[in-house]
């Protein structure tokens, strides 16, 4: 009967959820390498750590209908005993706002903070597309002037160049959202005496100017017409502009120019009338002056009315930070690498909460697509060094074995016993190769009894292996024999590679 | 209308989930630098990083009925688009274990690694009882031997001194549950050719004997008989075990003695005829050597019955660290520090996944403990070093205020510009004050033209504030003026205090 029920139990699928994965070893150690090299940047600039919780209420994230069954369109939700609906931050911004509004007695203003941590998408994952990922955000909270958001850019191009991303391998492109607000006015699709108007609309042709990269200028107008059906058949509607509107619209998008100058020239032509416009043009104008002053010339920031940055909040300035290195894509084809930070500023993210007008600005990078970009140059992606591996010859003097790892331990050698079951001795040195040791310390009866260890230096091993002759592998030089009381000086001649002098 | 319109809208709340908090600035430095620190022992221990993400299937997790409507008691959960029962992690130990058996044919076997995160419960939160806090694990899994145990005990005590917990302040309580099983069988609430009988009592006894620190022998033995009625009115059911039962399990409990072979041996004689019980104490036995032999004594390590562990999945050796200091509670009343980290032997938590057993030994510090006690002990607590904060005179000068705090950081030194509304100069000397800026740095239009900059020291300016007569006051020492191009060597300056030798 106990077998009876023993077959009746269900094993629960050994599996993350769907679009979740798990990171090991190099993966961990690196991701924090790159964080701690960033947060010292952010640090020097005079910014301070925040980290808020990973739930806030879906009213604070505010991108919900409070009337909505079931919130969860693009975030994880779930409502607690109470009735709220909780959910998982989907990213650093909105926790900010919640957090300033807040605080706001409290914190000193501009308020100036970095953060870095997971978020999460409640979206279709896809390859490379995860339900959770990190991002690492810099905002300055409380600042009316654009001097704020030309120091983040500084401070991007900083980051970057910090991580080992050299100047010429990088852009960081500004545009402002004004501008495309003046420019919209032009077109007839943004009344500011009815801002409400043709809402529907602006969404479309800023998601459609989003996309331009991806679509080329023939999809973007494609959308700003009657729209667009993929490759694979999807029909996309379209923001149905007269030709004459998409003009304007397509002008603004392609109005980047020689230099920086020009392209204000060209912007500052096609807002027309608008006051908003017009504040925008001076608004990059002043950007792009101060950033020309620190030194941040066209080779490393330019003006680029292409780029408006997807999120709906954005009010003012926006930028992106692009990798212009080639790399090769998963078909084989040669491809820059593209954006890995993007920001701007949201006047009115924090009025939300307390119907004041709180300007802000920053920006989030997103931290593996700059992983990935760090390991395409080879900066990063060297293996974590390994432990030594103290072997297990005789179980009954595990004593002696743990006080060897000890003594290792004690001279700043990363160093272990074997704790799997020893009887198999071949399994011992596999696990050292796994684990990538540099070296595996063998202390038999005999060699107890003689007062030795045997000291084996496995990346000779391993080279021997490869390429030895029978003669050199019979020397066996890759293993030695040292006094006991000598076995963390031989370990750090093998750690050093001296004793590879002769391979 | 507008107005109307606007009345209507409902503001978001500017706060957390209940349970939920923040950390600013120094805390979340101070945290990550004890990881930080931890992680160092753990790396030379030979234990790698494993990141996991926040969310598993609530099967993964394995603690709660697939049958049950909503299954959240203690865990954050909701289903997905699929149906399937997602949750946030309440500890570290079921996602390793989850991932052990995913990658049982990819890891080297021991699998030695360790996590650090923000585990969630969905409990009731309280005085700083937090529904999303840090965990610290490192744990074992493969490792038959109780020499794995060992070695987790000895890292732990490492790691505790290593923070700066001296020896004397803490101590490592070790104890197996085959002792306590034995001891069961003893008094008849476990036969083991029926494990499943008498279930139910001994969870009871379990939870009893966890919480001998807080109820005292009285109430565990009410615990352990008919119940236990507390100062609040509330009634918690006992076990009924009889008189004698009770005996045996309060003997066990109080079975400690002047030093580990009269402890042993004193649970040899309780655990009667039990082999499990004979097979616990022997393994006690071991541990305790192994300890020995590496150096830690009774002064550090020492076999205590009383400590069992609240969770259920343990089956072999527990050991809980326990801080042994003073520390005021909030009733002003002295009380020892207590437990900041536990852990021990889980030989069937794999196994759910798999079928096989795969033993595994593990411990978790609890982080935010741990940086109390730190706090406690003096270790921690500094405050972050302020930006040196560039004020602005002349707004329409701001490129030169931005090149002055270039050229600060360039020298390594924390600076920014004030970038709030520069109108009101006071507030621009306040918020220094409240960054903790060590100086501030200022050019009106005359310094400009005269090529020079004042430079404020504030930390001798708050001096002077405090105690400084009128006739100090009046040389304003603390403030001085520099040329432009000395800017960098006078904060220099300033900062190495040089400037305060007068005062």
């Amino acid at each position: 009967m106990a077998k009876d029920k023993a077959k009746k139990v269900r094993r629960p699928r050994a599996a993350p959820p769907k679009g979740f994965r798990d990171y090991f070893g190099a993966e961990v150690i690196e991701r924090k390498e790159m964080l701690d090299r960033i947060a010292e940047v952010y640090h020097r600039y005079g910014f301070d750590p925040l980290e808020t919780s990973a739930v806030e209420t879906v009213e604070a994230l505010g991108k919900f209908l409070p009337d909505v069954d079931r919130p969860n369109e693009g975030v994880f939700a779930w409502q607690d005993e109470d009735g709220e609906w909780l959910a998982l931050r989907y990213d650093l911004t909105a926790p900010l706002a919640r957090v300033a509004a807040q605080y706001r007695n409290d914190l000193p203003f501009p308020y100036r903070r970095y953060a870095m941590g997971p978020v999460w998408r409640n979206e279709k994952p896809g390859p490379g597309r995860y339900r959770q990922f990190y991002q690492c955000d810099a905002d300055t909270v409380g600042a009316p002037s654009v001097a704020a958001d030309a120091e983040i850019c500084a401070m991007l191009a900083e980051t970057l160049e910090t991580l080992g991303i050299p100047r010429g391998d990088y852009v960081i492109r500004i545009n402002n959202r004004k501008v495309l607000n003046g420019v919209m006015e032009a077109a007839g699709i943004l009344d500011p005496a009815d801002p409400g108007r043709h809402g529907k609309e602006r969404g479309i042709v800023l998601r459609a100017i989003d996309k331009l990269d991806r679509l080329g200028a023939e999809g973007v107008r494609a959308l700003l017409g009657e729209g667009r059906r993929d490759a694979s058949g999807d029909f996309t509607e379209g923001a149905r502009l007269s030709a004459e509107q998409a003009d304007i619209i397509m002008g603004f998008v392609e109005a980047r120019r020689a230099d920086g100058a020009r392209t204000l020239a060209r912007l500052g032509e096609l807002v027309g009338a608008s006051a908003t416009g017009a504040a925008g043009v001076a608004e990059l104008e002043t950007i792009a002056g101060l950033l020309d002053g620190l030194g941040f010339g066209a080779d490393r920031v330019l003006i680029d009315p292409s780029v408006v940055r997807g999120l709906g909040y954005y009010t003012g300035p926006v930028y992106e930070a692009e990798l212009t290195f080639e790399i090769t894509d998963d078909k084989g084809r040669p491809r820059q690498f593209g954006s890995v930070a993007g920001g701007g500023r949201y006047d009115d993210l924090v009025k939300r909460f307390t119907g004041q007008e709180v300007p802000a600005t920053g920006v989030s990078i997103g931290v593996d697509r700059l992983l990935a970009a760090l390991r395409a140059k080879g900066r990063i992606g060297g293996s974590v060094e390994g432990p030594v591996v103290v072997t297990v010859m005789d179980r009954d003097r595990m004593g002696d074995y743990l006080e060897m790892a000890r003594e290792l331990r004690g001279a700043g050698i990363r160093a272990e016993v074997y704790l799997g079951n020893p009887k198999n001795f071949g399994n011992q040195l596999k696990y050292a190769d796994r684990r990538r040791a540099p070296a595996a310390i063998i202390q038999g009866g005999d060699e107890h009894a003689r007062g030795v260890v045997q000291v084996k230096d496995l990346v000779l091993g391993a080279r021997l292996a490869e390429s030895a002759s029978l003669e050199e592998w019979k020397q066996q030089p890759a293993q030695f024999e040292v006094p006991r009381a000598e076995l963390v000086d031989a370990v750090r001649r093998v750690l050093a590679g001296a004793t590879r002098g002769g391979a």
